[in-house]
Parts: C-alpha cells; structure tokens; sequence
C-alpha cells in the first residue's frame, strides 16, 4: 500500500465528490479549490478542460478553481449535469486528470479549414459529443463550421447515421409508420396534434416524437406539455401506441438521437439553423423512431426558416434524397409562410388553438385547421388508404364528425391524464399606432416577442395575434395582445416592441 | 417611496453582490438562487443571458442558477471577470435583468451564412466584445466564421481598425519607432529578446509588447516573465524607453488592442488560427504601440503554422498591404521552420537559451543566435542606420562585443529587475528506440507534449531538445528532456509521448 494520497478510480487520487446544485444546462463544469491536493499534484490549472473519473465513468469537465472557502480543499464541486452524468452519490469519491487531447477536435479543424468531413469522421464527433467530450465552445465551432461551408450530401448522410447510431431506436410490428414534420420558422403553426389526432381515428400508426423549440417560442412538445405529460419512456410509448395507435411524446426523454438534442441546445444559444443540420436533426430523430413514410410541412414566406422557392426546393431535394437512403418515403407539402398560423404563439396559447380546432369550436382557427387537415390528407394517402385526391375527403370526415377529437382525448389519457393550458397572469395589447391594411408581418420579430415575454420555458406566455394578412385596420386598434408570467418579461417585451411595432406592415388603402 | 423590494441601480429591483471567488477566465458568470426574488420577479431561467448593472457600469452574464444552499436567495455570486468588470465592493447593490438581443450578433450570424462584414459592422462587434456582451460561444462562433470563410483583404483592414479603435495607444515623440514579430508555430523561436537588446544598443527605439502564448508551449511574453516583470503600465513602458530606448513588455497589461487578448483566448481554447485574424491581430497591436517600422519573421514547414512557400507569401502580402494602409513600413524575412529553435521549448527553457547567446556562451544555440541577427539586421537596414547588406556586420558587433547584454540587463532593471529562470522539479529523457539519421521532427506534437507538461502556466515546464535535423542517432541516446513542475503533468506527458514517438523521424543510414 502507498503512503500518498487517497487513491480513487484507476488508482488515482482521489477526491470527495460535491453536488453544487448548479444548473448549468449542457456545459458539466468541476470546481476544485486552487489549493487543492489534486490541482497542486496533477497540475491542474483554472479553465483546463478535465476528466473525471468514477468507477465506471467519466467525462470530461471544464475545471473553474476556487481562491474562496465556497468549496473545501478537499472536495471538488460539480454541476448538475456532471453530477447526472456520472451516476454520483453524495461523498463518493472521484479522481480528476487532464483531459487527454480530443482527436475528433483535430477533424472539426479540419471542417473549419474546408476539408470535407467522411462517416467515420461524424461517427468520431458524434460519440465524442454524446459522451460528454466537447465543451459547449467545440460544439459551437463544429455547427459554426457546418454552417458557413454548408455540409454536402454525402456528410448530409453521414451525420444522420452517426446521430442514429449513438441513440435508441423504436422497434414496431406494425407497418407502415406514417410521421409528419414541419421545418418550423413559423410561429403557431401546431398542426401536429391535430394531424395525429386525424390520421390514428382513420386507423394508421402514428407514433409521434417531438422536439421543444430551437430558437422559436414553441415547439410541439412545449405545446403539448401544456395538455399531457409527454416525457414517456420506450416502454410507456409502446403501451400508449399499443391501445390508440398514436402518441405525442417529447423524442428527448427516449433518447432517439440525442446527439441531436445536445446539438439543438447550442443551435439554440447561437440562433443558428442551416439546411444540413435541420436534415440530420429531422431525419435522425425519424429513422430512430422506426418512421416508413413521412409528410414534411415547408412554409415558405420572406421571414420563414424557408424565405424562397429556390431554398424550398433545395430542402426538399435534400429531405427526400436523405429519406430514399435510409428507407423513408416522403412527400413535401410547401405551405405559405408569410404569417403566423392561428391566433396563439407560445405554448399554451397555440394549445388553445390546437383545443379550437379539434373540438370544432365556432371561432376556431380557419388557417390552423386547413393546414392541419391538407397535411393529413397528404398521409392517409402515401400511406394507401386513400387514392390520391381522396385523403382530404377522409381526414374532413374524421376531424368535424368529431372522432379525431374523441382520439386525441384518449391519446392524452393514455399519456398520463389530460391538462388544462395556464392562463398568463400578466397581458398587454400592442395597438396599432396608424390606420391601413396589413400587408406583412415579420415572423421572426413576432416570434422574438414572444420568446423576449418568456416563451418557451414560461408556458403560458406568448401573443396572441387579432389581425390576419389583408385586414383593414384602424389606428388604435388591438394588433396583438402580449402575455407573459412575471411583470419583468412583459416591461421587457414591451420595451421590444416599441422599437419593433414594424413587425406589423400597415399601407394605406 | 415603493413599499416593494428594494430597488437598486437605475430603479430595477436590486440584490447584494458576493465574490464566489471563482476563476472562469473570460466568461462573466453571475450565480443566483432559483427562488430568489430577481428570478421570479425578473423571471429569470437558467442559463439566460442577463445584463448586471452598478450604478454605472454594466456588463452581460450567463447566469447559472443555483438550488442549493451554496448561496443565499438574496446574493448574487459574481465570477472573478464579472466582480472586476464591474468595479464592485463586497455587498455593493447590483440589479440584474435579462440581457436585450445584442444586434451584432446578428452580423456574425450574416458572416456564417456568408454576407461581408463592413467597417461599421467590426465597429460594431468588437465594442461588443470588449464591453463584454459576448459570451465565450458567441466569440467562438465570430472567429469559427472568419475561418470557415476567410476574411476578404477590406475585412482584415476594417477589423483592424476596430480592434485598435477599441484600446489604447502609445505615442512617442521619437521616430523611427521599430517592432518585429513572429508568425509564430516554431517552438523555442525566441528571437525577440537578443533582437530587442541588439537594436536598442545600436540606437534604435523599440517599445516591444509581446503575447502570451496562443496555442504554443510560450509566447515571448510568457519567456520574458522568466526573466523580469513584464506587466508595466503605460507610465512605466514609458519611463523605460524614456531611459533604456527599449523595452520588452506584457501588451495585454497595456490594453493596447484589448479586443485581441479576448480573441485569442477563444482562439486558444478553439487551437485555431487563421490569416486574416493573425494579421489583424498581430497589427492591431503594432498601430496602437505606434510602430512606423516593422519585420516579420515567417518560418515556413510542413509543420510550422505556415506550411508552404504559397501560404507564407500569401501572408506576406496580406500583412504587408495592410501595414501600408496604416503607414507601417513592413519587411519580411522567411526563414526554416522544419524544427524548433534552440534546445528549450516553454518559458524558462527558452529564457536559457536566450541568455545564452547573449551572454556569448560557448554552447550557446547557434540557430537561435543566427535567427536573431538576420531579423536584427534586417531591421536596422529597414530603419535607415545601416546600407543594404550592411546590418548583420553592425548586428554581430553589439552581440559579440556584450553590448546587447550590457543593453538587456540594464533593459531588466529598469523593467523592475532580473529574475533567474525556474527549474523544474521533475525531469525524464526521451530515448530513440532505433538508430537512424533524424530526418523530420513534427513541431505541433513536440509542442503538444510542452503543454501537456504544463507550458506555459508552469513557467519551469517543456521540452529540452538533445537532437537537430541530420543528426546521427544511436538506439538508447537521449532525442529530448521533458520538463515538468509536478508529477502528474510529467506521467501525462510521457504517456502522449509514448504514443507519438514518431514525432522524431529516424530513417535508416
């Protein structure tokens, strides 16, 4: 036996390991205190990047060191995410090392510097992601790269099967497995519900996994969360697809590719969304959920993720071409894109609209329910229960004889119980400041309205649009009303739209 | 009065403000409890961006929010860089809000989808930068996009001009005002010491701020702090060259071009390195010192930063062009960058070298020696004291005769005083696993096992070279000596070495 210091994992020495209780989402950060026997015998100095070591795991941190009494000599701090990762229990012990050098770091250079990337490169980046390898800064360079030299098809490819290859996937027995997508970049456009609400009342599998927002106010998880639980397990997805043949999870929790929801977090923090990634992301998350045909939805308007023809063909060029590879067949549905849909955006204002429309409410709205019911259509009939030009026929009945209503209920009860959306406790209109007829409105300030008034992490908040496309307006009049959880986020909305009221485009008649 | 919490800087609610003590580098932090009041009342989620406020200053964080009782719910906890940014006194009043969108963000987004950065737009960017609105991600994501698309020669120029705009500038009422730099990449490349002490003794004035080390085991400032104080204020660079007509100093101490210190750390952490950014980078620095007279030493190898003829006269234009544009006079010398410099690679093993051949030793290294006199050389013929051809005969005579080294202690002196270069506690010699003729030696992974020994933070730490190109080497023989100021770091470096002996290439005789 050595007379050193403890030793810990792989002979190491050791150290106590300590939950700080800190949020900080994605980023795993060790604090150690400068004085510490591990920073003084390893040579650990503060922002080095760290591994540290269980039993059976590891992973690398960034080492933030401590000249405070905030932690003990020894102990070393971890945030919540580190904590997680590796499994800990209050006082185990860990060791901490250097960080050996990233060799798939060498090939995002490489990426950056314009050499293309080939599938055991992706399969390198992938796991090393996934394994907790890269700090937040190294991710962000990997997308930065893929975004500036757009990702070629064939690296299009290769990160999808790297994605799926790190994750789970949904097995089925049934066949075929109809999904849907919308590439997003319009705000309200919650159709997804409702099309699964349709297409399972006409019979088909729909096992629907969804993502929370990239950088819009909602996605269909957020919305979702507002009316069931949507953080099931395999097994609880098979059960609930078992008995209604659909559901409408969050993909994240069943880890169908979650490289992808890693990638997304930082996507997010960058406000970044380029074709390449969005491919991978959709295609990742739709081969893992065991997907045969698949709808997307592609808004094209001029502040829409798709702004023309031109990008929307490109897209679907892409998608369809990925999809064909991988054994997906898949029909692009281009929408227009120039407004947001229904009244709500933010989570559970666009759950009031999805409610509106499939409970077939007088008020509910038109747009929303149109969309919903063409992509449906496009379903049913590249899945072959209906002969082309029929599907829409089918997916009407359902939707107003009230059957998709009755299904969607059971898929929420099945999910655990359905909930009621929050009401924002704090609203306040925007008015329009002249007389004139809309003629645009900008999606992404609309959307940034609501993200700055809390949404998606405040579910409640958002706006609510009272004025369509082609509406005549009078100054003074209600253009949208903007809903928030906390006085602080509406002042700040506020003071946005006050420099922003040209979201709304108002010309003289 | 309000009867509400208590309002603090610019009537928002305020929070006491606590130093965690907590090293994170560049990345301003600010720690806050989930149930504090400023969470709910602001509705302040984790990893929000948020904007501090004094009462007159003001800075963007990342906050981290705790659950924990690690702070109280009416502290906020401030990173070191935040605290000092800042100005602030233990249980100062801060308020904290969430941070408005930062519209140049935009501009970089623009950039990685490929539109051109104008002048306004640096402008805008780098004040950004400076005034800490980044965080560490945006920044990564600015200089990724710069690389992925490199800089156009009118974005180099404006960056430039941005970057020095933002700092201070030196003025000197001598003229000429001469300065060198090192494109750097050569391990051990210490030239500008005996080039700074051989030019003063001639006469010339040369103000020479230096880096720290960007992805290499040591930049010259890194080495000179080895040697004697080199974080001088302005008043004191002054009062130096007022008496010594040199001196060798610490810029980033000086804020002249602070926007590159922030740059280069990213840069750092990314390992990237571009022209464009080099270029600005390095001239940013050298129009705020008020340089008129500049050589730039370029070394070109298959392992150097710049690996081909093309590539260094591809630089050599770009810098030059834009020297011109800011009326410094520029000259280039290429000189081989196949191997390191000298035997030592880290700051106090270069330190000796240096002092080697300033003090004539008889073992001194004569590539260093001769490097130094060519750059020497070149300068006092490009500053007009010497006739083309004429510089190295001046040059040699101040080194031979000890007035360089007469000039560089008195330099040191004046500096604060010459300090004696640490050694390191924990040594192992690398031996050569077969005989041969030693025909490459890859700089990156010689420079890469430095670091890993702890260069350049552990100023005794790197590598001592037994060994240059075209030696004969015997199995057995000592190729080098890693260097290390704990035990840990040495095991570490060893086992990179382990694996990497083919960074010494021995072909067969």
């Amino acid at each position: 036996m050595s007379d050193g210091p403890p030793r810990g994992p792989a002979g190491r020495p050791s150290i106590r390991a300590r939950r700080l209780g800190i949020d900080t989402h994605a980023e795993a950060i060790v604090f150690l205190h400068q004085e510490s026997d591990i920073c003084r015998s390893e040579g650990l100095a503060g922002h080095n990047r760290v591994r540290v070591h269980t039993d059976g795991r590891s992973l690398v941190a960034t080492l933030f060191q401590v000249t405070d009494d905030l932690i003990a000599n020894d102990e070393a701090g971890l945030s919540d995410v580190a904590w997680t990762h590796l499994g800990l229990h209050e006082g185990d012990e860990i060791s901490i090392s250097h960080a050996a050098p990233i060799d798939s770091l060498g090939l995002v250079r490489g990426r950056i510097y314009g050499r293309e990337l080939h599938a055991k490169d992706f399969d390198e980046i992938i796991r090393d992601i996934v394994d907790g390898q890269y700090s937040t800064l190294d991710i962000g360079a990997f997308l930065t790269a893929c975004a500036s030299r757009p990702l070629l098809q064939q690296e299009v490819l290769a990160l999808t099967r790297s994605m799926v290859d790190v994750g789970e996937r949904l097995v089925w027995s049934r066949s075929p497995i109809v999904d849907k997508h919308s590439v997003g970049g319009l705000p309200g456009n919650r159709t997804t519900p409702i099309v699964v609400a349709i297409v399972a009342a006409l019979g088909l599998t729909m096992p629907k996994t969804s993502s929370r927002a990239i950088t819009s106010p909602s996605g269909t998880a957020d919305t979702m969360e507002t009316l069931a639980p949507i953080d099931l397990s395999t097994r609880e997805i098979h059960r609930v697809v078992e008995r209604e043949n659909a559901c409408i999870v969050w993909g994240g929790a069943v880890r169908l590719s979650p490289a992808d929801d890693i990638l997304i977090r930082v996507e997010r923090a960058l406000d970044l969304d380029t074709e390449g990634q969005m491919i991978a992301s959709v295609l990742s998350k739709k081969i893992a959920a065991g997907a045969t045909h698949l709808v997307l939805d592609v808004p094209v308007g001029p502040t829409a993720k798709v702004r023309t023809p031109e990008a929307a063909a490109s897209m679907t060029s892409g998608l369809t071409a990925v999809g064909t590879f991988f054994g997906i067949q898949s029909r692009v549905v281009i929408s227009d894109g120039r407004q947001p849909v229904g009244r709500g955006i933010g989570p559970a204002l666009e759950a009031k609209d999805v409610l509106a429309v499939l409970q077939g409410r007088p008020g509910a709205p038109r747009d929303l329910r149109d969309r919903a019911l063409q992509l449906a259509a496009a379903l049913v009939e590249l899945a072959g229960i209906a002969p082309a030009g029929n599907g829409i026929t089918l997916a009407k009945a359902v939707l107003d004889d009230g059957r998709a209503w009755r299904k969607f209920e059971r898929i929420c009860e099945a999910q655990g119980g359905m909930r009621v959306p929050a009401v924002a406790p704090h609203k306040h209109p925007l008015l329009a400041e002249r007389s004139g007829r809309l003629t645009a409105i900008d999606n992404r300030r609309i959307s940034r309205l609501a993200k700055l008034a809390g949404a998606p992490e405040d579910k409640a908040a958002g706006v609510e649009l009272h004025v369509q496309l082609g509406a005549d307006v009078e100054a003074g009049q209600i253009l949208c009303t903007v809903h928030a959880e906390s006085q602080g986020e509406l002042d700040y909305a506020l003071a946005y739209a006050g420099t922003n009221m040209t979201m709304f485009v108002l010309e003289e008649r």
